[in-house]
């Protein structure tokens, strides 16, 4: 295993001492692994928080910051954040007007946030209300989940979900615009390569020369079928056909695309497969007006990529647009 | 060789494909392959423009926009742009200001600009000055280098620079803020793996598993030497004590510590590395006031990463500050 850290056991507290080594405008709980706004709670704005396991990076604590979420919680390399953590971040976050969960859909996950929820209502009587991701095409049920797993939305949810907040909406509008954004957000992604959690210190699967995922999940789970390498204009349809066939995106106020990297895809190619996406698209008739290149859910180093396409209304593209300043995305202030 | 490309010849073109699709704030030059604002030439403002091998992205087309670039050419991966690229890249960039080149210290591009500044000042009277970057500490000459090679400071500089020629500032002014920008930066890389140059189809270089190589350049060249792996608190000294003993980075108005990713490296690592190389810094006096952690100067999918300090005085820090609008780097705007 070739990795810059230096105990596998420190990996996720080491790196967040560099997170607010690195960023002066976000404060971290460091006993409880949480990423916050420095400013939190923001009084009268309905905080936002999300988590998972990490290794996803800049999902979720790179996402934090104003017009984003207002806390996250980092579990340990793909495994979900305990109770107790959920507690602490949504105390954290909570500004009087009551806290949105956003929780993607893995069995653990979704286990402990209802749990945190429940526990921290019943202590301190925070409202919460809470949000699943399950946007992935490509499985109906998975290694660690029941249901679609949550993917590449979650990152245009935290987004979107986030300039709601920001307008003052009360907490049932701000959870309304959550679900509206997951109910028109398709994902479906693939992997060249395996990646390694430092704590097992050897790939996660083994993928040989000359083959690849389809169907991917973000932790190695795996997708629909193994397939031979083929060139990026062929991995575009088998990605693409099934988000179309799912959800109709032509019509409405257009879409945005979102062509993830998995962590060890350079952007060069990234870009190339934007333009594969593109061009399916188009003939598809779907009208694509924004976009979003770049490795911004992750899992490690693997190398592959994730296409997300997101159904928009004027509303939802206003959201997209508005002002974010967090370390993973950045616009507008 | 696993990877999202169709012809290993297409590579650069396709990308630039995507880049278009993706940004309708840019132009392409897809004959010339030049990334460029839309809005370009911006009258009476000095024109900014760089370029090199492809490969290293979103160095240089992804930092093209307000605040930043005019314009980026872009050669085959790892490999020159040619004078004829750079002579159509300044005259899209010229708004009548003249205009800077922004030169990666290798052998070829040093000459294939110099050899386009002469030509287009020849033929249309477009006044160029140049500023070579240099700031690698690894090692004084190298496979494609005569001195310094240049590295990180490249990205620092391409925003600070920019900035300056946004205020309005005249060629000679410009030019001098890109110097002293590249006077006050030193950078040390290191490599876990080697990239895949898609023409060659095998690795550039052998890295066996358990070694790693101290003071690696953005290409694969060869750097101080090559050691067992070791824990990321080594792994920071063996790159921050080269930079430290090599210019006085303590007083001014503090530093601008760039922790970047070569392309294939996790931002958990990044971050782990961060707090390492923080640490070691505050130890030796030196006051860090900005960073910057992420894959901005990349080596295709290569896993590592290099450290870049810059000595700030306060006209540096707020050019660095000043907002910016690019793929790659954005804020304030």
């Amino acid at each position: 295993m070739k990795k810059l850290i230096n105990d596998p056991a420190d990996v996720v507290s080491e790196a967040l001492l560099g997170i607010a080594a690195a960023h002066p405008d976000l404060g971290v709980d460091h006993q409880n692994k949480i990423v916050y706004r420095a400013d939190a709670p923001v009084r009268g704005k309905v905080g936002l928080i999300s988590g998972g396991g990490s290794g996803h990076e800049p999902l979720h604590g790179g996402f934090v910051g104003p017009g984003m979420l207002d806390a996250a919680c980092a579990g340990e390399v793909f495994t979900s954040p305990v109770p107790d953590q959920v507690v602490a971040a949504t105390r954290l976050a909570d500004g009087g007007a009551g806290v949105l969960h956003i929780v993607k859909n893995y069995t653990g996950d979704v286990m402990n946030f209802e749990m945190a929820a429940e526990l921290v209502t019943a202590d301190t009587g925070v409202e919460v209300a809470s949000v699943v991701v399950d946007d992935d095409v490509a499985v109906q049920d998975s290694l660690y989940t029941a249901g679609r797993r949550g993917v590449g939305t979650t990152v245009l949810l935290e987004k979107i979900t986030g300039a709601a907040a920001d307008e003052g909406r009360d907490l049932a509008a701000v959870a309304d615009v959550a679900r509206r954004v997951n109910a028109a957000g398709r994902s479906m992604g693939m992997a060249l390569t395996s990646c390694t959690v430092p704590a097992a210190g050897q790939p996660t699967f083994d993928l040989p020369e000359g083959e690849m995922e389809i169907g991917i999940g973000i932790h190695g789970e795996p997708g629909r079928r193994r397939v031979p390498l083929a060139p990026a204009r062929e991995v575009a349809e088998m990605l693409v056909e099934p988000v179309l066939s799912d959800l109709d995106f032509t019509g409405g106020d257009g879409a945005l695309v979102f062509l993830n990297g998995m962590g060890g895809t350079p952007m060069l190619e990234l870009y190339l497969m934007y333009n594969e996406v593109a061009k399916i698209l188009q003939k598809a008739g779907v009208t694509v007006v924004r976009s979003l290149v770049g490795p911004y859910i992750t899992s490690l180093e693997m190398a592959g990529c994730s296409v997300t396409v997101l159904k928009l209304d004027d509303e939802l593209l206003r959201l997209w647009d508005a002002p974010v300043s967090t370390p993973g995305l950045r616009w507008g202030r």
